[in-house]
């Protein structure tokens, strides 16, 4: 499970940072690829990566500013272009639907793909065997949105040295041990599931919000989250501008990530006020606060390893 | 006058050619800068060139297809985020009004600068006293558009060696000789504006053609273009694929510059199937027909010359 940060910047691109797109990698998980916000070019961003459009799978839309959502019609284009034959799902806050049937429509375009577009306002947008998102509204002006995309607690792993310690040795019963809760052996010993199965894999949990300022909603969608990404448009003494502009600051940033028990934070969506240079900078206002952050730039990678 | 190729893929954006725009720089003549088709990224492009946004006064939009106008909502939003105040007018087919005001409406973006969308079908969109443009109908499935771009003929030079052989010498009366048929000057002599200007400096002409099967439709917009911009998808050897698609060859766009009278041939709108490899021998397919051809790159620039 990695993130890949495609664009980080803000409002408009620069040399330095793209408009907002973020790909969540879930190769091992389902061999798919979601992504969040799609702002222009993604399309091209990701042709420096190693992603391949027809594997993704979903896509998110945390709100309709421009710079979150100008790149889907060229990606949906693009990944039909290519052959992607696999359903892609849009999800997104009233208006993406007209926004992409009417880009499609007046362009000609069909798709090789079935597309299916959700128009969503809150709770939860998805809920299958591996995965569940919820979403919640943000602080933004127009609505803007946080996903909190929990990963479902898994079986634990086999425990062969305790299997093998009592005399039962690695075959088809091993299968059969872990789809069963119990199971009589050749022996006529019947045993049961759990003596021979660790802890449950607790499941991961990744936090990502859309523009907003601070605010308490997005507290629950953070909480204890694996990774917590949130915009940092401007740093701590622009406190006045990020609230007049609906943004957020690094520290109020820094300060959810803390408060919500969060153990890594990213933050993305930086002014193009700010250069390279001026990184470090932003971080350190950050990591005072809570020390595990990063500041992304664009193609920035994080895994979050499976626990 | 120059002009820039800001994207000159087919369909899909690749690592070497970005999809279609093409900048014509009128910098000299009106301080300002037409754009011809707005593929995605154009404004990306545009960060790696000196062209200011706020200098873009007119937008033509050759045809629908995405590759040649999903760069339009955000060029048109980044032009105001840079506090462009000057209008800008967007000329292209039925669906143009359509996709930019439902994109901007959408996305809940409001403009800094006054926007007039002219949906066109035939004939003349231009005419001012510096130029006349005029558009006519291809042959690519849906509807495609050429563009001739007449610069009108200008008044000659003032003839002064003529003038002081005659004993008037430099002073406010030049600028009476430039504005009035007859000039009476100090000594009583009436003098003609046509004794002493030169012949009329006669205008450019450059046609750009959206993507297009060969057709004759072509011939009265080319003729005699000082530069012919042509698509070529396909080589010479694809005029099979190329008919299916809509498209043109290399060969067939070097006959209409040849048979057409222009001067230039710039090709562009090349498939990605080629690589950068393949551009010498493209180029030679059409060289073979119309020697004074170039293949367009991205970022390939040229100059038109006054006469
Ligand atoms: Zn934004
Ligand atoms: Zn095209």
């Amino acid at each position: 499970m990695e993130l890949v940060f495609l664009g980080t910047g803000s409002g408009v691109p620069s040399k330095e940072r793209n408009v907002s797109a973020i790909a969540l990698k879930l190769l091992q998980e389902q061999n798919s690829i979601w992504l969040f916000d799609c702002g222009e070019a993604t399309q091209h961003q990701i042709l420096r990566t190693n992603i391949k459009p027809r594997k993704i799978t979903k896509i998110f839309i945390t709100h309709m500013h421009g710079d979150h959502i100008f790149g889907l019609p060229g990606l949906l284009s693009s990944r039909s272009f290519q052959g992607g034959e696999d359903r892609l799902t849009v999800y997104g806050p009233e208006g993406i639907k007209n926004y992409i049937e009417t880009s499609l429509a007046v362009s000609g375009t069909t798709l090789t793909y079935p597309l299916s577009i959700v128009e969503f306002t809150e709770g939860q947008l998805l809920d299958d065997d591996q995965f569940m998102v919820t979403c919640k509204q943000l602080d933004h002006g127009i609505s803007s949105f946080g996903f909190r995309i929990i990963e479902k607690d898994r079986p634990g792993r086999l425990l062969v040295d305790k299997l093998k310690q009592d005399g039962i040795e690695p075959g088809p019963v091993y299968q059969q041990i872990k789809e069963n809760e119990t199971v009589e052996l050749s022996d006529g010993r019947v045993i049961h599931r759990r003596q021979y199965i660790g802890p449950d894999k607790q499941g991961r949990v990744i936090t990502i919000l859309g523009d907003t300022r601070a605010t308490e909603s997005a507290r629950p969608l953070a909480e204890n989250a694996d990774v917590l990404v949130h915009e940092a448009t401007f740093g701590t003494d622009r406190a006045e501008l990020a609230a007049d502009y609906f943004h957020s600051t690094t520290q109020q940033a820094a300060t959810l990530a803390r408060d919500s028990g969060a153990k890594k934070l990213v933050l993305t969506h930086i002014s193009s006020r700010y250069q390279d240079g001026d990184d470090a900078q932003l971080a350190d206002e950050a990591k005072a606060i809570f020390s595990e952050t990063e500041l992304a730039y664009d193609f920035y990678q994080t895994t979050i390893e499976s626990k």
